[in-house]
Parts: C-alpha cells; structure tokens; sequence
C-alpha cells in the first residue's frame, strides 16, 4: 500500500480519454484534473477558500520557492505545507528541477547534481535527487515529483539523450532516498521531441514501479502537434492503473487534446499569469479586458458564467482596476480564471462519461477560436 | 423629508457619546460607526464580500481619484457607483477637496475653485463647489461632502480665517448647486486649531441646515490633545439631531477619544494602509508582522480574534507572503485590521448602550498601550 491509490472508473470507448479517482492523504481527487499553482505557498490573488469556491481539489507548489524562502525546515516546523499554506485538499510539490533550468543562474550540472545561484539574492545552492527528496519530505506535499532535468528546446539528439539517461539515474537515486509513507514518489518521462528517447525513458521508468508518472520537458516553444506525437508514444507505454501528469500545460485546447489522449493530470500557471495581465477566458475566446475597448463593457467577464466575478461586476470596472493598480482587479480576473478551467475540466469528465469527448471538443474548440487555430 | 434620516437612541449618562441610526437609500448604519475608504471605488485588497463579512455598514470613495480616473460621467453610466462597484450597502464621497490640497499640484486657489494639475498625467483641472457637486450627484453616493478648503497645519490665523470664510462661502455654493434627492449633502466645519473660528465656522453653517456635518482639518499632525479640544468647542455646537463626522481619524484611542465626546462617524486609510506594509491591529498594540521576530511565530496575528485571517494563518505564514510579495499577504493582514476596528466599534457602541463607556475605554487603552502611551 502507497500513499495514494488511483482506479480508473471509466474509459472513454472513441478516444483515450479516462475518469479516475485519485486518493492521497488529504482527499479523493476526480481525475482528468487540473492543479492551480501555488509557487511560494499561495496562488497567487487567491486565498485557500476561494480556491475551494472555484473547485480546486489539488494545487501545486514549488519546491525551489519554497527551499529559498521561507526554507523547507520552516515549513516543516510549521507542521508541513498543508498546515502553513491553511490548505487541507491535496498538494503536489514539483523537484525543483524546472526552476533551477530556467529561473536560477550560472547553473552547474554534474553527475551528482546541480549548483545554482539563487535568483533572488544571488546565493549559490545545490539540489541533487537526495535534497530534492529531503525538501518535499520536509514541506509534506501529498505528491513529490523526482529531481530530473528538463533539457532545452530545441536540443540535439546526443544532448537529449544524455540529458534522459542522467534523468534515469536520478530516479532511481529519488526512489532510494525518499521513504516518507504518506506521500507518493513519481517519476518523470523525459526524451525531449525524440520518440525513440520517449519510449526508453518511459519504458526505463515504468521498470522502477513508481506509483504515477509526470511527463516532462513538453509545452516548453515546440509545435503543439509534436507535443501530442509525444503523448501518443509515451502513453500507452505506462501501465492504465498509475496517474500520467502532463506538466506545465494548460491551455483550453491542450487540455483537450491531452485528455483525449490519456491524461489524468495538468498544472499550469496560464490562467493565473493571465489574469494578473488583463487576459481572461471566455466561451468564445480569450478577452484582454485591460484594453480600452472595454471601458465602457458593462457585460461581465464571460456573459452567463456563474463565479462570483460574473454574477457581480463588469468589464468596465475590473479594467479600471486593472488600470488604478487595484488588487481587487488580479483577484477577480484569476477567481474567474480559475472558474473557467476547472469548470471546464468537469465538463471534460462529464463528456467522458457520456462516451461524447469528441463532440464536446469539437463544440467547445470551434465556439473557442470561431474559426481562428 | 430628505435623502437619509437620523435618529439618536440613547444617550450616555457619563459621556457625550450617542448611538444613533442613520437610514440611507441603501439600509440602516448604526453609529458610532467607522467608515473603511475605497479610494478608487474599491477597498485595497478586499472585495465587496469581504467588506460584507468584517461588517462594513458603509465605505468612503474619493471624488478626487473618480473624477479623474476612469471619471465621474463611466460611473454615472454604469448606473451609479454602488453598482460600478457591486456595494449595495451605503456609501460616503468626499468632496475632491483634500486630495486637491494634499496630492494634486500646482493648485491655484481663487473664490471661484481651484486649479490644479493631476497626480496621474500631470494635466490641468479645475474644480469648485458646483463641479465638485456635479461629479457626486453623478456618482451616485448616499451622502456627499460640501467643497472646503482644508488649511494645513500649522496655519496662522489670518490664513486659516480667511480659509474658513471660503469654505463658508463655497458651503453656500454648495448647497445651491445640489438637487439630487436620493442623496444628502453635509457641510464640512474647518477652522484649524483656533477655537473662535471653529466656533464662528460651525454656527455658520449650522445656520445653512445641513442634515449632517463633517469637522475636518483635524488629524493634520496636531497634538492629540488640540484636536480633542477643538472637538470639545465644536460638537456642541451642532445640532444633536444631525450626524457628526470627524473626517481622518482611525486609530484606536482616537476613535474612543472621539466618540465620547459625541462624534458618530469616522473614516481613516490607516487600518488597510498599516496593513499592506505590514503592520497589524492586536489587542495589545499593534505589531509589525513583516518584522524577523515573527518569521516563526505560528500564533495568529492577533490569539482570540475570530477573523478569517487570525482562524487560519500564522503570523510566520502571512510574514512569508509579505516578504515574498504575494498579494494573499495584504489581502489577509487587511482583512484583520478592518475586523478589528470595526469590531472594536461594535463594543464601543456596545458599552454606551450599558453606560460603561469610560471603563470600556480605560480598560481597553490599558491592555493597548500597556502602559505606553
């Protein structure tokens, strides 16, 4: 017995697509389903029970944030991310491999593992698959994620490769230092755009038995048709009753087409980040309600949504938040989002049990981009 | 019969404190009552609901920053400010005038208004009573405030006469210029610290019949103690059918130092400001949760306080998103600071209502200062 457990209830008869029930320490999770991202302990613009509002079942934190500030052994005094956070659903943590890739500078890699600089006051760490293990131990997620690296992209065939292979070795370095029992170990898929390397990463992986499986270095500037290529290889190599993540997407359209092709699991900062910048989601597209065409949109947001953003205020007054630098206007913006994209995800599981995915992506992505791609 | 009707209820035996009901369009304020400022038609960092659960009776808007930004006239066509804005409990504009003296440049004064250059783009402007009228009979508020010059501090008694007398005269202008009838126009009683003037000011424009009045041009950086004095020479004065409003105060002593000589409504940026840089109301004095000493203290900000804030997070938590510059860290320290004072104010009225006011106040500035003062 591990620490969360995952049953298919439902697969879909015309695509890949499945409903699942994830159960971890804190809860039992509807899958496909998306995790907002908690990157220092708190989504941004948004507290614990407007979370719950919107349906968030599971959010996602950082572990390179939260080792940089406040420090993982804080939040371990504290008595765990869950208790810090005042969050009591579900937690994954990520490595911290992401981050280091891509925010943290002059960053070193060797066999044993990294050397960074932080990029908050230039202090030079090191995280290794050891002390990625011993952070998320110490914050308590529900979920840990083993340390791998993310290569480039674009990056040759030799790079990706090696790059793989070091990110094999490492899971198996993560699987031997991590035994914290109430909390679930998974291993990431890696190969870059290379379906050969997919499918030995995967296979590699799969041999370890670990109890879920992220899918890492995709979403990350390739064509979103290469991405797909890559879930078709990748997926059917990792066993029906264990979890696949795909990490880092969440966009109405890949989600789709992701969870066509099998995906339980997604974070992503897209809603939140948009928000914050003016953009907000609607039926009928993306709506950038920070330009001046909308001062004096006195419709709401997204016309027959039902969030408390919606039912309460208008185009017109969020972009004059926006404009006045007025909190308020990120906190709606992303309460909306966040609506949105879960309330979407529900729509996906429904259409799943109905055996119509593939209607309802159709409807949905043609009222979505109105013939745009 | 006008826009809003007071009635007082019961009268302290043992102090000049009221409690009162005030009815305006939009519900029943019980006062004394301390009103939190929406500067640009939003309280920093809270939402409507927010405001709605703290026990917010009525909020402030500033006729200043509406005007200018996203102006009075997208307001009025959104159907009002309680509607822009999705507050349906009562609300207060002030008249321009303050901020006109105190953040707008290049001010030029004559008889007719003033002329002044915005703090947002620098361009030129031009207000007096009549437009100062226009803009918040366009705005919609329950009550508005009479165009007055506020002297600063310290002023000579030349100028602060000769001030007093074109705030007398704009009173008039005022009074002449507004006919919206769902809303109740007060006059504003200046003087600065000369009690002849106050004096000479407040039976003036009692002798206008406003159905309320503002004493503004106090807590400029006076003594404490003048401005209690200039209060002692003012409120009786006034009328005791008609609401009283000493205009900028917020700090807990003041509140109970004010009250009790008989004023009914207050308004201050001081509990949502001190809260966003991290400074919190607690019962024994405020604390600066933003400072090292709290980075692992897991009590709440204030041990007892039954707010959202103080029911689920620690001071080390709500220092971590302060430092690390999530919005969640303001929205949560706002939240408290507002509960408390507005909590603080429903024991006020509480304690006039048992005749015990004056042991309320000892006992509760005691355990504040803790001998301090």
């Amino acid at each position: 017995m591990g620490a969360i457990k995952f049953s298919v209830t439902y697969e879909s008869s015309n695509t890949w697509a499945r409903l699942g029930e994830l159960h971890t320490p804190h809860g039992v999770i509807e899958t496909p389903v998306f995790m907002p991202v908690g990157t220092q302990a708190a989504v941004k613009a948004m507290s614990p029970r407007d979370l719950e509002e919107v349906g968030a079942q599971i959010i996602l934190s950082n572990t390179y944030h939260l080792y940089l500030r406040p420090g993982h052994r804080l939040v371990e005094r504290a008595g765990g991310l869950h208790k810090f956070a005042a969050w009591n659903r579900s937690i994954l943590t990520d490595s911290g491999g992401f981050q280091v890739f891509s925010l943290a500078q002059l960053r070193k890699i060797t066999e044993e593992g990294v050397t960074f600089r932080s990029h908050l006051d230039g202090s030079e760490h090191f995280l290794s698959p050891e002390i990625s293990m011993e952070i998320q131990m110490a914050l308590g997620s529900d979920i840990a994620m083993a340390f791998d690296e993310c290569a480039p992209y674009p990056a040759d065939y030799q790079y990706t490769k090696n790059s793989m292979e070091l990110t094999s070795r490492w899971a198996r370095r993560c699987k031997a230092a991590h035994h914290r029992e109430d909390q679930a170990l998974f291993g990431i898929i890696q190969g870059g755009m290379y379906a050969d390397l997919r499918k030995a990463s995967a296979d590699d992986l799969v041999s370890l038995d670990f109890p879920g499986y992220g899918i890492g270095g995709l979403s990350v500037g390739e064509p979103k048709e290469l991405m797909y290529e890559m879930l078709e290889v990748v997926i059917p190599r990792i066993p029906k009753d264990k979890p696949r993540y795909l990490m880092g997407v969440g966009s109405p359209d890949c989600l789709l087409e992701a969870v066509s092709r099998g995906v339980d699991m997604f974070d992503c900062v897209l809603p939140t980040r948009l928000a914050r910048h003016g953009t907000v989601f609607t039926k009928t597209g993306p709506l950038t309600v920070r330009n001046a065409a909308y001062s004096e949109d006195f419709l709401p947001l997204d016309p027959g949504c039902d969030c408390y953003t919606c039912r309460h205020f208008s185009r017109a007054y969020i972009r004059h938040l926006l404009k006045a630098g007025e909190m308020l206007g990120m906190h709606l913006a992303t309460l909306h989002n966040l609506h949105f994209l879960l309330r979407l995800m529900e729509k996906i599981r429904e259409s799943i049990g109905q055996d119509n995915l593939p209607q309802f992506r159709k409807a949905f992505l043609e009222q979505y981009y109105g013939g745009r791609t």
